[in-house]
């Protein structure tokens, strides 16, 4: 029932589903486990790596596309950390020279967070550390079945999108 | 850059890579944003239906298949829900009667958590609705594709445990 590497494997809760029925909760199951997998060894990467947590990683990640910075309210919804986490979190890498807060245009109500340089040049690096783990995790499955899911998880995608419950736009 | 129904789709990091590079990042970016999109929505049907929450759900589902029931800590560890989270967890399904405490051979230091008669009856009609919401999620999309994503998400999945770091036993 446990896995080496993490806590318990959620497929057990199919294991006693004959072969060939309920394939839909089995993949959900399956996509779910392996998501959790990965996202642990990515927390541990960053951790060890670079002394980073995930929505720090996060954080960065959304200040590197968007050059002109993000107001906290907008880096809390793109991140999905709360309001108040954002805060302290952005106090952190502020104090750590990776981001400035700032004023735009003199209006005090809103802040802006952005990069500094040298923010920059270390989300970059940890984005291609980022990259390169996946490549590395996944390293045993060869292109064209990575093509195959690319295109079938797409569908599923599609598919849960189209099915959602109506009217719900908000996240969780 | 947001997606119709939730926050925003982490695919968006990937915008601007040429067709055919960094395969393994996308799919782990459209892995994580499908994964995302099935929970919150899983996550609101739970409490729509239900007036439940995730975590009382695993709870739930953990109980449901150990009859004899489970010791907190192996409860809290099964479930990724910290120590003193499950407590309150616990004491709540408690108070709706869905769960019993109970101290085994009188040893006081050790608490049971086991599900009432009613507690079985009701986590059987939620894992029921549970496995057909994500029949109806999944449901523009072909049982053939979904055999194959299965056989290939555990390619990946087998292909991950192998590569995670060494001696890392412990989850985040």
């Amino acid at each position: 029932m446990h896995a080496g590497n993490e806590a318990v494997d959620l497929e057990f809760i199919v294991q006693d589903v004959k072969e060939g029925e309920k394939l839909e909760l089995r993949l959900w199951l399956r996509m779910l486990s392996t998501t959790k997998l990965v996202s642990q060894e990515i927390r541990r990467r960053l951790r060890s790596e670079f002394g980073a947590t995930l929505p720090q990683f996060d954080i960065l990640a959304q200040l590197y596309r968007e050059r002109d910075g993000l107001r906290l309210g907008e880096l809390s919804k793109r991140t999905m950390v709360t309001n108040g986490n954002v805060t302290g979190l952005v106090e952190r890498l502020e104090a750590d020279g990776l981001i400035v807060r700032e004023t735009p245009d003199g209006d005090r109500r809103v802040t802006v967070a952005k990069l500094t340089p040298r923010g920059q040049e270390h989300f970059s690096a940890m984005a291609a550390a980022h990259e390169s783990w996946l490549r590395d995790l996944m390293t045993d499955v060869d292109a064209k079945a990575i093509r195959l899911l690319l295109s079938n998880v797409s569908d599923i995608k599609k598919s849960v999108t189209r099915h959602l419950t109506e009217g719900a736009t908000e996240p969780n």
